[in-house]
């Protein structure tokens, strides 16, 4: 993610309360009154640009998306396209760290959690770094209802190589797997900025389902 | 497998009993009367012409290897290359089929399996004669001893995908995956005849290990 100095974020965000949330505004969100109902949250961790987590939103009206990303830099762009969507009611974007996601969420509140093209951390001493690093899913369980879903995407194939073994030995059981995702491309897949760019060179998608066995 | 009709097929396999041996001709077999020695037991269920086998049972002489295959006028392929291998004494061929691995083996005697370019059984309805299906993870289950593994390499990606989720569904759990083997291709690697032909054609090998969670 190439990173622009963007002096005016600050304010640009805090002009926008309805749509951004920032986590350092205080600890657990009470989200069932953010969104005025009782729909089902999904989450996505590391939204980048925002364009699947809004495309899903707009998609899908019943299912309240939150998109999670810790860059302010990064973070504006989402609330641009935000706005220029209309402000989708569904739709928050949350400035934080899929770290804090104890912090984020109360136990047992997401339906489902996305990952798309995290950040791969290849060198193995920054293992701890990858999202799908086994103290990431421990943080995801406990936020999830029971069962709780990862759909995960990327072009990187040692993080998904990676994130199939961690996933696995974690306990969580492999509900569906693509290894070429665009071969027969799923009529409701949303691509992400960087899908977008990987897939036009040529390189082969992958893309899974994982349930927490709990 | 491209199938010839090889009349001489039963004579030559009947004529050397010290490696093929014919599930026709018993039920159980004493494999450590066999091998007369109490090392591990290797297997390899669709062996083919035997490359794969007998490359790992010259390379690895403290390990028992036997090759499963169905076909008469395809594992007396692997009886000419045994021969001419000078007949490893760690090395049998079995004239069987892998679908009564109950029948061939004693429950818990063997330490691992090995898969490699099994038949992909495209159609859905076919699923269950895949050798992944969960019918065949039962009986490898069965016969292997516990945390036992299996080794699956494959070009076919609908049948990795397949494998992957039926493996874990199953509860087996992942200890290794490559979705490009020969990218970084492991020393110890032994190529199949199918690898061989599918790899020279540019096309990714899929890998796996996966282990019982019994
Ligand atoms: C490689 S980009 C992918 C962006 C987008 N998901 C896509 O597919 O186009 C990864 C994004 O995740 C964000 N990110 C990484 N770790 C994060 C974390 N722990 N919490 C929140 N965001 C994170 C990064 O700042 C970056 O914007
Ligand atoms: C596609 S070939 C691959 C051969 C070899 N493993 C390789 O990689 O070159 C699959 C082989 O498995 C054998 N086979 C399939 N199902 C089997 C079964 N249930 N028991 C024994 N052999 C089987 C077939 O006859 C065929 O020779």
């Amino acid at each position: 993610m190439r990173l622009r100095n963007k002096p005016w974020a600050k304010d640009f965000m805090a002009e926008h309360p309805d749509v951004l949330i920032n986590e350092e505004e205080g600890a657990v969100k009470d989200w069932k009154a953010i969104f005025n109902n009782e729909n089902p949250i999904h989450v996505e961790v590391g939204t980048g640009k925002g364009q699947f987590v809004i495309g899903m939103a707009l998609a899908n009206p019943d299912i309240n998306y939150i998109g999670i990303e810790h860059f302010d830099n990064v973070i504006v762009s989402a609330l641009e396209k935000a706005i220029e969507a209309g402000k989708p009611s569904n739709l928050r974007l949350l400035r934080g760290n899929g770290a804090n996601m104890e912090d984020l969420f109360k136990a047992r509140e997401l339906d489902r959690i996305y990952l798309n093209f995290s950040d791969p951390w290849p060198k193995t001493r920054h293992a701890k770094r990858r999202l799908t690093h086994e103290s990431f899913l421990a943080r995801y369980e406990e936020v999830l209802k029971k069962k709780g879903e990862i759909h995960f995407k990327t072009d990187n194939r040692k993080l998904f190589e990676y994130s199939l073994v961690s996933m696995s030995s974690y306990g969580m059981i492999l509900k569906d797997v693509s290894l070429d995702l665009h071969a027969e491309m799923p009529e409701d897949n949303i691509m992400t900025e960087y899908e977008e760019k990987f897939s036009a060179k040529g390189q082969p998608i992958y893309r899974l389902e994982a349930m927490f066995n709990n």
